[in-house]
């Protein structure tokens, strides 16, 4: 599958940043010691073992500082790479290739770090058919790139946002006075092409929603044991995500257990970027 | 020092953030389950040890919601907290409390975890004179944010962008023809009030600077041995800065050389949120 | 059922609106001729039968105008009208009122309109247990709205957007290969929380579809006969969705072939506005 | 006459257009489905007779989907199409297309059902001087492009916004202390390029209103013989516009009294769109 | 006449000059020397003799940095001020109004600089009928508020843009084929609430305007004799505008010859500042 | 020194200033007369001696307007033009060059007064050491574009905002009790690379600050003997700058006190626009 970040996302974003960084009065430094009329030419490179997400977001970077950058990727969204890998090789007028630099390295090196951690927990579950997903648990205004990367990284996207799907919790099923009125609930508000998903702690509320219907349980803070009852009492029945307390340690216990999806938190807030830098030389 | 977060930030910053997560129909499963009528009282508490950043962020979060929620806060920005430490308490409607918690704790938990790395790190180094300063490396569009919450944690804050200050780097200088041409370049260009640091590589290139002046020098990737004879050369006239494979480990040793500032991205690019939780009760 | 708007997107609407009206000077006939001491009160009334959704925009858009504006109404979003019946009284400086009473008017107005037709075509298959939903056809720029005048008629709200579900189409099946193979496309890509839907133009593709399972059909253009058929195999294993050729008039057949749903593009591509007015009286 | 939509409001209306529809994920069916490198083309069709407006509007959507899409459209804003005319022919990627075909329809087609009902109007009084114009009871948002499909319908327009003339209306007369007083109070406080425009529902009113002078007079919900009174007063002295009451049935009886102009809301609240269609070829 | 700047335009305006000078990180040197307990106590007083204009800028600018601000204006826009005149009372958090202060000041010197202006202007013709006028020649971005500022200091408002009224040049005569093509071709395609002035270089033009009819004829750069014949001529058919040359020592003679309007640019691209300080204590 | 306008900060204020001149229905006047085929061809030249500034924001006007034209300046920022000098030749659409006319020189003209004010101050000190510089007061959201033209003329710039350097004054220095806290507390609040001014009245203050030690001295209304006297005192060991009183006339003698830079507020707040015109000729 190739993967490519929706373009109209990507203008806006490198826009604010660039701005944010640039400030009132842009590269001072590369103003005042680099000729307008010197060119350079750069290599982007790994260095470190990752997958690579956000290619668009790096390219846009130089192109907004000049018409005149070009900016050739021989590897693409969802590539791994290894240290020394050429992620792009960028050529074009020296002062916007250095002052667009940090914009395209902050990006793409989070993106890319998002993307490979999400890949080593994808390793970690691969003989099972279980699956990482992500959460709302994501950097504020980033939602839509870090999604993107998860799936990058060979995770499956959780939902967007309050909107696009239901997800009762707890709180929810006890003002609404249970698990069914909570379903039954949900079910009169929302249209027929969102989807119900439903929290459960224990195996007792599980029968209950088995009995009632939904599309999905997450089975949260449950422990190998007891998911593997879940599972065999959904039976397929339902989608069934387990949640809480998942680590690169222990998520291969959990996928065995025959859940369908594993969602954590950890993937989009505590990600450490990956390591890329531009190695430019100026002609 | 107390620690405020310039409120003309935080509004639009938080209306930004929920209109990401509320998305185009709200927080449909609140609509659907809890009624409008309905009143909570919340506890934002810590899960595990580290420093607070950002409450102001948390407060507009739930204020942007309903006009009729308190939030209380016995702690402030740059406190420290322990598990189960409650960080503040909020009360009014329960949709509004429900559905403003992920993008309140999304915030507050992210500038935490940043003030909270940097003062693991700024403790390794209590003993010294140095201090833990941020870079570059931050989030895109959180920077001011983020740069706050290394105040926050007992960290100094390095130029907010490319224009607020010059850092001349090794293709500056080789463009410029030079340390001094570059330095003299730089000064040629910007105010009286923008300050010039430089990196060097080497000892002879810190000799050149020494001698044409600057404001600060960053002493890049040297080993301990070499930093501690850059202090010696520099005996003051400047200040000094190291950078470069700086981790907890090899911090202190850093510090012990007698610079002045260790500057780290993995303070904005690398870390983990702190976790925080809300437990909410409807009345 | 009681209706809200979602409070976040009203602000920036009616701001968006207001200025677009007070162009760059204001209101400059209520400016020359009305003192800024001189107080109004009016009555919003409805001139018509219908449904009205949106008072939370007119309030809106008087409070913008004036901190000192009171808007009672006894009324709320999704309650019938007839003409006469009042459905807001306002009362504050008369500048304000007399400058945002388009504003307010045409927001209410065209969101009542399409609440009013909405629930006229509700009525139709009140017998049934089909209900009406509204398309992708709103206006652009206004869809959040238009799709919550539906839910005020009495209608139901198919996908937001491209992205919160999915909906193969022709086009999609032609380039996938099929019906199985675009559906098995779509089930790889997307979350486990989002809904798959596809069309049909016949009874055979229908067949296709059932043995492949998808969480809604939509059976395009299709006679009533084929419809009743076509329910006739689905036996509820999906949901089913009935669209083209739909008025008033057909409505009713349709909904009697047993259908869940029947989408009707013209509730907000074709509504007229509800016909409102504002009787001022000034102190 | 030609028409040309100004070009400085069409890209900005149609990016938050596509905004409003590709949401956060973008068109998930299109990108599950369809490769992206996939080309086709498509005819944009009429499906029922009207007049065409907006073709700016149509083109933006899709060339800000990609820069590689061509729109050839033999027809131009205010040429009446009979069903089956081509309006446009599209080519390019496949994807872009498929996305951006609802937005450029939902532009389209909605100017051109204003434009439609405008040219039915202006057909019934073509045999007399009067000219169709509208009003502000516009759409929210859009009023600039629907005063322009007005236009390309044949029809006049009306003010702006309540900035780029003065209207006064029954409370600003009452208020200022009749029809003299707030004709000299306008006169006063506005510029020498604004016009005055008043608004009279007695032959009394609008003697007084001959005497003291204004740029036009509204003769409101009057028959059409007062108005032929009200025409034969006001002999020429001032521009006359007739309002209120007007249907299809009856505004060529109100156009046969002599009046200059016949102001209609309904021209933008309660237009139908265009019935257009994309028919796609995916190659 | 009381003047009242329309509050929409103010918000937003105030917002991004706060923004503008508040940068990443507030006003460091505030912050690092002042408690946020500390009150202050503030008066806004005129350096020099003037027209005020502006206020709601000014107070806008101190409340946007705190609820807790009050601010009392014994003077409205319009009033004269002589040097030492008390503007405005400010009390409140001392951060507050020291951060503030230069946005306030800013914009309201600006303002009362136009102001001031079109005060010395407006009485060097007091004896005559003529008024000052403003051009288009306004600084980018805050044309309302030059405007205003000019209706402030006595002056009348020229057209806001190029849309709200016609103001046909030379350029626009030679391509139309002359004076009357071009007034015939812009009553065509105007509606009948937008006012035609026509510029005309020579009494012969003038003639020819005369037959043809316009609402304003602009006499640009005509000598005080040929403004007089022009005047002659045109004897109360339109409004008459005198435009080019004009300087305080030259306004009085034009202003005698009979015209009705006399446009100056510098009220508006080349006005002073007024001088106007604050005087804080700090309690 | 060449100079360049940043050209992120131009696209969007070229952009808001045209819909500003814009408005909701473009330029009327030349869509009414001036055919869409028609061509035309422009010189932008000086009418005065000055130094011009801002031709990236008058060619940015016209290619907003039209991908078409084509706009070539044989001059550059910085340059200094005498009466009739061509700043630039202008080719394209007719209606493209007449519509963006006004915008083009509102801010070609505003910023080519500021630079040319500055290079008439500058030239009075050319004979010293002393370079002029800018202040805070300038038209709010042009302050980038101001400073800018300020270096364009030869002057030098002061900090962009509250945020990139320290500038201690009066009230601080009261309030944080007495010149040495206040500057301590400022070095302990702001990073390695914020420069440190602070303002005194009288000498000793000046002593007091030597003793502490900064980054740069403000003089304020100081007489050039007590100027010299300061010089003295300080002897290379800041920065130093005169403020207060600055004309024309005076800034010699200031300068030759031997001050490193003298602050004028007027060369932002009181600059007249340079006079320049657009000579069009239509084909």
């Amino acid at each position: 599958m190739s993967f490519e970040l929706p373009p109209f996302l990507v203008e806006d974003a490198v826009r604010a940043a660039l701005a944010e960084d640039l400030g009132r009065a842009g590269d001072v430094t590369t103003q005042a010691t680099i000729p307008a009329s010197a060119s350079a030419s750069a290599d982007l490179a790994a260095r470190e073992t990752g997958v690579v997400a956000g290619l668009a977001l790096a390219r846009a970077a130089f192109a907004q500082m000049s018409a005149d950058i070009s900016f050739e990727a021989p590897l693409a969204d969802g590539d791994r790479v290894a240290p020394g890998a050429i992620v792009a090789r960028i050529e074009g007028p020296a002062r916007a290739i250095l002052s667009a630099e940090r914009v395209a390295l902050n990006y793409l090196g989070r993106l890319s770090g998002v993307a490979s951690l999400t890949a080593r927990y994808a390793e970690r579950i691969a003989h099972t058919k279980a699956r990482i997903c992500d959460t709302r648990k994501t950097t504020p205004l980033l939602r839509a790139f870090e999604k993107y990367a998860v799936r990058c990284g060979g995770g499956a996207n959780h939902r967007f946002g309050l909107d696009d799907a239901v997800l009762i919790k707890d709180n929810h099923i006890a003002v609404a006075g249970g698990v069914v009125p909570a379903l039954r609930a949900a079910r009169a508000f929302v249209g027929h092409l969102t989807k119900i998903e439903i929290e459960v702690d224990t195996l007792d509320q599980l029968r209950e929603v088995l009995q009632e219907g939904a599309d999905a349980v997450l089975l949260d803070n449950m422990s190998p044991e007891e998911l593997r009852q879940a599972v065999t009492l959904i039976d397929g029945a339902m989608i069934c995500e387990a949640s809480g307390g998942v680590t690169l340690d222990t998520v291969a216990a959990i996928a065995e257990t025959g859940v369908d999806l594993i969602s954590v938190g950890a993937l989009t807030h505590s990600a450490k970027v990956l390591d890329l830098g531009l190695d430019i030389a100026i002609a």
